[in-house]
């Protein structure tokens, strides 16, 4: 009988608090499903599902096609490496070919933030936006708290730091989006310099020093330090970030109470996160994966019309 | 009952019109399945079938797995850009290695004309040529031919026009044999440099003057001017060919008739067509990516040699 | 009730000689199945597998990939080309972040010796080594081994002579182990460059002049000379290799026997085989690509220990 609001997921802010509840609800059905010895279900047995990937991310394209074999979806990948997009076509006119031959639903993976709300307007077949630039990375973010809710039984009150490099990371800004619905109170931390100018604007706190974020939170998101962009200059240094930023096991030995530690993954053991933290019974980090899986499926379901 | 007279789709010269009429009723069939909610049909549920391309096409290798999968083929791809051509193995040999895994057909690309036809003299598989260099692109022709049949009612005595780089267009070739063996007049329209010298020994009319073309013509298929070969020294320049061959609303409102434009994709817009041609009622470009997957289906069911 | 002794096929040094036997038996199982109109078992309907490649081979992983499609498993492709390994994550996060997602076996290929070990120590699913580095490469020596035991009727007393690049090849050293546990008789033959120190301490014949190895065998597997690797200083020029030993048909007319020729692919024609002998009737070169996609459905039904 439930059904999402949207016809697309093109962010978390374009969702109600219902709409996340329900794909809270249906992921918790999958994950059930995929821990059984049989993984799949036929619901989107006649669906065809295109996985355009115009920027390359393994993880997550491998997360979403498993999501949508375990729910029976023709399945066929296209990425830009090999595309006619080099050839000089409109991105509106390589996804309008691609559902003229009867595609149901497009999971986007685009550089530019945007892209798939541009799209929305022009196409019929549902979108899931699988990261844009760094405008917003939706399933991440649901994937993200309902690996909170799974631990700590409620999102309400829940204290969640947010720690790294926010300004390049659709992670943190739809990490806050969701949290914020849900009731969570959020706070980012990281270095000046990686804090986007309107970050308070959006209800959240700010802290510089993480060993102070670490004894407030009891969640600490820890976002990957993204090596390939180190060319930039206000950067601080990967050497200084892991000093002043790293987290390590004596940190977490000193805090009054055990905190979880969560990473979007992939991880930079010895920069952001060092080993005794990322192996510890304090990371959810390999449930969040698994979480992922759950989630994408609920997100695909649910938007394909098939919940009653 | 009824069989192509080949086993192999090597290029639109090797066909009869029987064949042809034979591929055009099959994919009306098909079309209709992939319109249905249910797309599939259990036709070639047995049938293992290899993508093997040898050079780039997201497109066509897109449109021929859609195919396949809704046929219910097992499907492999292979592209060269990661494969052992490089190691120095002879296509040949390469050939041969995959269907010794117990592969039925093959779809394949290569730079090379008469690549496909060289290999169906030596192997037992089924070939399907999905563009050999500059010499054919059969599946092109028949759903470009299928999709003026939709439109016009017959091929018989209707006037169609190519227009663009002839000299380099595979697709032009295969759609002068397709469109003159089903009683189509031929015209093809572009400047010298971009004509082949035995262009008229094929039994096509010569234009030079685009808007003549248009006015003489029922269908203008609008070739894709190739980008990547702007280093050609005797190439008008994109600016030129724009200015002297890119057709626009106003020329198309100039005629005393509605004619249908086509295009093979992907589309230079602002190029060889505006995007007030390629938008307009009059383009059919979509419906002709739409009938690809229905005409391969056509093709792989008629080889696979289960009709009757 | 029989089952393989190991969890994982890492390489052939662990394997026990009732292990080969199963594995061989079983092939043969399928190798039936695949020669059937329906070439599929349902036998890994619930099982995924992941072909997790860190290193190109077009060739080993179709064959996988049609293995697993025989026995009706699910498949994801990751390879590394376009992996988050070039991001900085170590290949045990990489890995536990697939399993994650519930696969349930990986088929691994890795540019460095042991990797597949060092893996199998630290996570639950069944990995299959698809060659690592100089180190093993199991499934193509238990190929090879099949083809020679279905062609002469025993491998005991057997003899085969390993001929080429025995360095640099992970195909030799696995070839070796098996070959010596099923009782066969092992020479290996190759310039004085191309034989590794430590090569009499395995129990092989070692033989520089090749016409004295061809008198001596009855099987001669000839490696592929690797013409990437030919910067190498030390290395006879491909034209010397080729002068002294290349295999043509004239040498094989000189003896006073009929040997069988076995290369695993890719054929550097006129460099390590002459085309007189690869397309002769000696040569059971494609039989050992079909019969590797049997071999490798057995190995990945035994792993995933649904023998009985």
């Amino acid at each position: 009988m439930s059904q999402l609001s949207q016809k697309h997921l093109l962010g978390i802010k374009n969702l109600t608090e219902k709409d996340i509840e329900l794909i809270y609800e249906t992921a918790k059905t999958f994950k059930d499903v995929i821990n059984r010895p049989i993984k799949k279900v036929p619901s989107l047995r006649d669906i065809t599902i295109a996985n355009v990937f115009f920027e390359n991310s393994t993880r997550t394209r491998l997360s979403f096609e498993l999501a949508e074999k375990r729910l029976s979806a023709d399945v066929v990948n296209f990425s830009s490496s090999n595309s006619s997009v080099k050839k000089g076509e409109t991105l509106l006119d390589t996804v309008n070919n691609i559902l003229a031959m009867k595609v149901d639903m497009v999971v986007m993976r685009h550089s530019s933030p945007g892209a798939p709300h541009f799209l929305s307007k022009h196409i019929d077949a549902n979108i899931v936006n699988a990261g844009d630039g760094t405008h917003e990375h939706p399933t991440q973010a649901l994937l993200d708290t309902f690996s909170i809710l799974e631990k700590h039984g409620t999102l309400q009150g829940v204290k969640v730091a947010i720690i790294g490099d926010i300004l390049h990371s659709r992670v943190a800004i739809s990490n806050i989006f969701a949290l914020k619905k849900m009731g969570a109170e959020v706070m980012v931390c990281g270095p000046n310099t990686l804090l986007p100018k309107y970050i308070s604007s959006l209800g959240v706190k700010v802290e510089l020093d993480v060993m102070k974020a670490l004894h407030w939170c009891d969640v600490a998101n820890v976002l990957r330090i993204q090596l390939e962009r180190q060319q930039i200059k206000y950067f601080p240094s990967l050497r200084e970030y892991s000093l002043y930023y790293g987290i390590n096991r004596r940190m977490l030995d000193q805090l009054d109470k055990e905190i979880t530690i969560m990473h979007p993954g992939p991880i930079n053991r010895g920069v952001e996160l060092n080993s005794d933290v990322a192996d510890s019974d304090h990371a959810i980090i390999l449930d969040q994966v698994e979480n992922g899986v759950a989630v994408r499926m609920s997100v695909l379901y649910l938007l394909a019309g098939l919940h009653n």
